[in-house]
């Protein structure tokens, strides 16, 4: 199996609800450094598993709608605890439409010809002794 | 696939017994910077894998019954050698104990009402050119 | 020169005022990532620049104060931009306050019969691409 | 499942061949730190995965006919984009020969009496940002 | 004594003449992760050292006359080994000719009213375990 | 001022005497992961610092007498502690003797007609979380 990943980050505000997240329940803060890992079998016509330079700006276009926010006041979190492991799902199904939608390139896209990516990790670190990750297949649409 | 890693360390002093580890043969020691990676395929019902300050707590806890000693005089080691692997098993083991009984809330114990944690995966780094890793399943009782 | 650093870090919620901060207007947040630098000319009586423990629990304390915070919301603050560069002249400031009271221990407190810590050195890691760091010498009272 | 790992690097010139490489079409070069993750179910009779010293050793040799180099001069990729992930593959193949004729001793050969290794992951970092891996089961000759 | 810093990379291939650089003396290459520190006795303004996204955009601007280059071939290079110091000296001297002509906003001008940066310091790391700095004073013009 | 670092690290077991070290009393063991840095104001008429690669191998050599070794037990360390400080101030002390030996190549002897190295910093990371360093000037013998 082969990967390749890229790096990026966002820096959001956020609170959360329950017992179970002590002094973490008041409005606070945290910088996400984000890893995109997207794997595919073999390589693409090109010799690559996915394009990085679209793979990067895809990443940073994604994050960038969570970046500078306080994701207390975004709707589409209403209602739910923004944990860094519920975070990296997000971003894990955003970058999964992406990539169906061929954003990444026409071999990226899961059951193309050429194969495409089959799997992703979403890694989210959230201080030097902290970080969570949501990994799953990628399925042809 | 969920996952929340902590870190913590811990520093050592040991010897190894057998020509293959040269002059590791000699009392010396080493830190280990440790990386505990908690699995399971859904969110709890708080939305997270697990209580994070309760894994940081309980993997201080354990790492604290080894920082500071000389391997070669703990009982439950005498007649093996105490390499980087053989320990990440060792945290291994003590974790998933600990994670059994409920040590790290009753969402977390393998095989309850929901769910519960599934894998673990134990990373010592001994340096910065090299590392060892014990990961398994976690079974319910 | 001797020195010795320790890490620790703190989650804040917070804004910033003026068109130069463009997003960073917006309620957002950030992780820093905090090393202490402490430095003397030569080691106290016991061969060293500081007591670790105690050096490690003061920065914990006072990061304490900032941790799980909205940083507008504080008294303190009110009226300044909480930039990363300011932050670390308030960790700089209070750490030195410490000190001097002689919270890290008589042999660091600057101009002690043993010499004293000189100088302090706070970096705050904001992201894996950006950081800021106030530095300067601690004074004898 | 037991890993070790080890970390090294090597610096090599090339181009790629291809619109999808844009700018990186020119000549220029790269860093690669590789880390080598060698994997296997049972400890061996001496309680590790592998003799960690005859792997960093044996790693170096293999990096070293790269290190040093412009590959697009190298007769054994002739026609081919010397990509992070196609190196990674490369690395990994090399490795898996020199483990298979037994130069990290006779316990590392895959299917060998006490198990042998049975798996790799050839890590190729290029940047602070970007990296590449190719990992597989090892089997038995 | 006030510092912020930057972290962008660049790739490029190059040779060295000498006896000293061994084998480095062919042609490859190399991946440099540059740390831009730029430092100031007092905040500007608006509460910063310099405008962080400014800093980060002709830093990276300056890096891409570099990036992807075969600097053998460079005219401003004839007849020089483009070794890690040297490199980092000319980022050191290209960034303090931005900075003095305003392109970091006019806080940061060296001797402005406001006081502006007084130094530079521009680390190029290597690999994991080999880095070069140049660092020195800004002159007012 | 220009420097080059290169890191290296070493392996020991060792005790401390005094309360101050509390639990640290006992015989215990630590990684150092060692960075040092070589500065001189000019290059060398190679255009370099000093030969990266004699310095990689004169620290190795150094670090080779501590490393896999209980600092108990020998005898130059004798009724001292042999804290990260401590041990920072002999590696830089070593280092400073081999380089006034011309071990680093002629152009290295501060004072020599080419200039020389005129100051080193030495730093030993014990942990994530910790460290500590020792720099001074070189002095022409």
């Amino acid at each position: 199996m082969y990967s390749v990943t890229v790096r990026d980050h966002f820096m959001i505000a956020h609170s959360f609800r329950g017992a179970v997240f002590g002094p973490a329940q008041a409005l606070h803060g945290a910088t996400y450094v984000v890893d995109l890992e997207l794997r595919r079998p073999a390589l693409d016509p090109d010799g690559i598993v996915v394009d990085i330079g679209l793979a990067t700006q895809v990443l940073h276009e994604e994050l960038g709608r969570l970046n500078f926010r306080n994701l207390d006041e975004l709707p589409e979190f209403a209602g739910r605890n923004t944990t860094t492991e519920f975070l990296a799902r997000v971003v894990f199904d955003r970058l999964a439409q992406r990539i169906a939608a061929g954003d990444l390139g026409p071999h990226a896209v899961p059951g193309s010809a050429t194969g495409g990516l089959t799997a992703l990790r979403v890694s989210l670190q959230e201080s030097h002794v902290a970080w969570a990750a949501y990994e799953g297949p990628l399925v042809a649409a």
